[in-house]
């Protein structure tokens, strides 16, 4: 990572559910920066809907190793705060996550290898009375403070072994050889991901989503305007696509939605 | 502040009503960026809401004392521009903040205790004519990049000894002991924020608003999903939540709904 | 630019279409984070309408030049992915630009002196195979952080003399003296900017627009609060206001509705 005379700064980057508006976001980077004055903030997203965990274990499981190792990701997606859910700090390939410990990390720890990570139980808090509502603030942030400014992990808390998982559906083969599996996401775009992995396209007759059959295509540009395309997406996965439009609109179709990618 | 034997960047925060998608807030950076090639820009946010002053001073409340000294708060929310209002530079606690002299240092100032401000008469505007209609460019952000690259309070221009304040409301003691306040804003999540001190909610025995009862607790764990629930919040008020919901969709209620607190 | 001791930081800006929910922005600022680690990223918006490649050009034509030289402006407006559009990076004053070749440096070049442009072939593309639909990733990113980290713009690719570039309405006079043009946008703010020049105004009698007649003023101040204004904006074009509110709401126009000034 080094790339000069100077020590290039370490990164955090943010994603949150918390919108913008309520300062919420600024008072987080406020400590980050009070407290690891030589990081580099980067906004991942702070649009994720409001407790949807899933979407953001997916953006997370994206982005995070496209960051040079020593990058701290935050996640504060967490609709169970002031519940008895832990807070997690972790590292993974020399990257580090922290996080409430409710399934945010499922994806990178699918691709990751080895992993150590610990319980939020020994953070250094902002003064006053910890509350029972802003865990960004009074857990997350000054964790991730710790670890920007090169603080160990070990001091944050004890070993945990067992992170919180989401269930992740896999595409199943079907007895005539047909593979089935679902639409995992849909992208801004209105682009439908599912669980189907790239290669089955590969001799695919057709591909069948809300009682329509599409045909597989390269990439958009092998189809006119408005017409729907099945292709490889940049995750590497099936993706049902409209050039120039919605496909979730299109088709009326969302998560969990079932596709069927068949040879013959 | 210093935590190394490099002097730390000077912070500007940059909070605005303008949304992104014009560039108007790219302008900005690209004055700081150019005037101030030292600081370090982090978005609180540009999603307030078209002209919302309250909503913009009580963000920049809540954050504003979390970044370090010698940071600047830089805040154009301004339905007033064209008009005679005064364009604003102040300094409380060590940092700053450039807006227009309009109430959005209302919060900030309550919680300050002394300030110095100025009003914007001498500042160093791009070429070219000052524009009647975007004083983020021509004014704000000039009046910042001085401040971030440590130019002095006074070089920008004569004293102002009295900044326009919001007025803010207080909740209040009824004969029968009970506390009567109101509703002050709700967040991204439908949580209500009232005036009401969070220590109020000490020994009370319900929590009325919209007609409805609600029960006290310590934290959004103590009720059952859906259910709604008072509580001490982050800023140490009291707040109406629903857990894993929106109080303000629930109860159909907004800002300056009437919220009693009784104790018998 | 120099301003120390130490040599300042690029810059990168960041416009697109992608939103940031799906991590897609985040993929590409973690590319540029590695390879250009001494790059400073400037988020300039994310919430460009979906393949608004006329509203991208816009956005770019107002901020590009309040950037320091050596800044790099990456674009990714790109509806065109998968289809046989070149990708382009250039340089004009100094500044630099990475974008699909699909007319969102138009209004850039309109108001540069000469330029220098290449065909991006010759990018050093992350590990894997390159994806047909996010060029942002496995090509733009990466075209950006060579530029970023000193770069030559003649190593990414042979020489383009014509970027492709968007129609460009102009008011024109008719017979009897008046101006015809046209909105050519509307603001967050409902404000409604036409293709008339600010110097038009001067001894206007009145602009029409939606079968509204409307009087010149110097700014929002110059009319109560909800009137209309047609005044001259911070482009130095004629723009078409109501104080306090939404002009395109207001007057019920949009995009390519036809304004006229007249001066007897």
């Amino acid at each position: 990572m080094p790339s000069g005379p100077t020590a290039p700064h370490r990164v955090v980057t943010l994603l949150t559910d918390f919108g913008t508006v309520d300062g919420y976001v600024a008072v987080m980077k406020g400590i980050l920066v009070q407290r690891a004055p030589d990081t580099v903030l980067v906004d991942a997203s702070h649009e994720i809907a409001h407790g949807d965990i899933d979407g953001a274990a997916r953006a997370l499981g994206r982005y995070w190793r496209h960051f040079p190792p020593g990058t701290v990701h935050l996640v504060v997606v967490d609709p169970g705060v002031g519940t008895r859910r832990r807070g997690l700090a972790l590292e993974a390939e020399g990257r580090f996550v922290v996080a409430p410990d409710n399934g945010v990390a499922t994806d990178l720890l699918a691709q990751a290898g080895a992993f150590t990570a610990v319980s939020l139980e020994h953070v250094d808090a902002p003064p006053g009375p910890v509350s029972r509502t802003f865990h960004g603030r009074d857990l997350f942030a000054p964790a991730a403070a710790h670890l920007g400014s090169g603080g160990s992990l070990r001091d944050l808390g004890p070993p945990v072994t067992e992170p919180v998982r989401l269930d992740r559906s896999m595409a199943r083969t079907e007895p005539d050889g047909s593979i089935v599996g679902r639409v995992v996401s849909a992208d801004r775009f209105g682009n439908l991901l599912t669980d189907v992995p790239g290669r089955r396209l590969d001799g695919a007759r057709a591909v069948w989503i809300g009682g329509r059959e599409i045909t597989p295509a390269g990439t958009y540009g092998d189809v006119a305007e408005g017409e729907t395309v099945a292709l490889v997406n940049s995750d590497g996965a099936v993706e049902i696509a409209v050039r120039g439009g919605s496909a979730a609109r299109t088709l009326s179709v969302g998560r969990d939605a079932v596709v069927r990618v068949s040879y013959r």
